[in-house]
């Protein structure tokens, strides 16, 4: 079992609108499984949540519920509503390392698709926990929205930049990711897939 | 003649830490002329930079000059220290518009590479100048730093989420970009180039 993404964020980073519609939607070529999305879901028998993506979404699931007979596990310390147990949710109390426990004594045969939000992603990014980071990048821009990292803009400080000439080689300023595949979409969405480890 | 990118960024979009060091340095795997950026460089006749990129380097580029023989233009509306000139160095203070004839009139043979700043960069893609929006997307996160593009990071908002879905219908929130080509590179680095144009 290892726990995966597959989001489509847009060239500039953020993975919804302000709104918070998915990137996926600016692309008209996005439609029910594209993208690699039905292949992905496939290979996953749990999907993973935070509470905010499932107090956005789960009304509008209830018409349609996307994962019948998949467990999904959200991620919260409070109590979902009495109709979620009957669509197969699961509340997880533990936080991101609780529920990877979780997800290992369940036994699944096949992978859990950690779907959202940004922080929820983040949290199990910083503990190490997600074994595979798959983003499919959208040829479009959307200038504002929610980011899928945790990023802190700067503008350029000529300052800094001084200061930094003053002290040279200081340590590499980044997490190395190891790329483990890609492909490319008709519409020239790209995925690109990190694997956890050297 | 056509104005072209071909800029290093790390999978969360900046293109420099908060100090100024540009992302290709995060990657051990980058040098001279790597990743693609010396036979992007063999293709261009000309250099463009915003006047920060020019502060920020002059200095140092002084010492071993890296474009001899092509002259650099730099967008700016103060003049130039008295040594640019000698260095092939010309101020450019038409903005990018003016930027373009002034590139046109030179009848260059071959491409323009628009270095940066990503101040800079974004005017070029506002004004629908820049021919290919070329990016080399490293296997890295920053996390913090200048980002490429002009974003304006939001939280999820239940309340923009609730308004959204009473007005559904609205137009599409981001522009869309056509990817031209794309290739990997052995670091799991991946150029994307997207161009101008349906």
């Amino acid at each position: 079992m290892r726990i995966r993404t597959h989001v489509g964020l847009g060239l500039d980073g953020f993975i919804a609108t302000p709104d918070g519609l998915p990137a996926w939607d600016a692309m008209p070529t996005f439609g029910p499984g594209s993208h690699g999305n039905a292949e992905f879901l496939e290979e996953c028998d749990a999907i993973v949540m935070g509470r905010t993506s499932f107090d956005q979404g789960f009304e509008d699931w209830l018409a349609n519920w996307p994962w019948p007979g998949k467990p999904v596990y959200v991620l919260t310390s409070r109590s979902l509503p009495e109709n979620a147990a009957a669509a197969g949710v699961v509340a997880s109390a533990g936080g991101p390392a609780g529920l990877v426990q979780q997800l290992r004594q369940a036994g699944l045969a096949r992978d859990a698709q950690l779907l959202g939000d940004a922080k929820t992603i983040q949290a199990f990014l910083e503990l190490g926990a997600l074994d595979e980071l798959g983003v499919v990048v959208l040829p479009v821009l959307l200038g504002k929205g929610i980011p899928l990292f945790a990023i802190e803009p700067t503008v350029f400080s000529p300052e800094a930049w001084a200061a930094s000439l003053a002290s040279p080689g200081e340590a590499a300023p980044g997490t190395l990711l190891r790329l483990d595949r890609h492909r490319a979409f008709p519409d020239g969405a790209i995925e690109l897939v990190y694997r956890k480890g050297a």
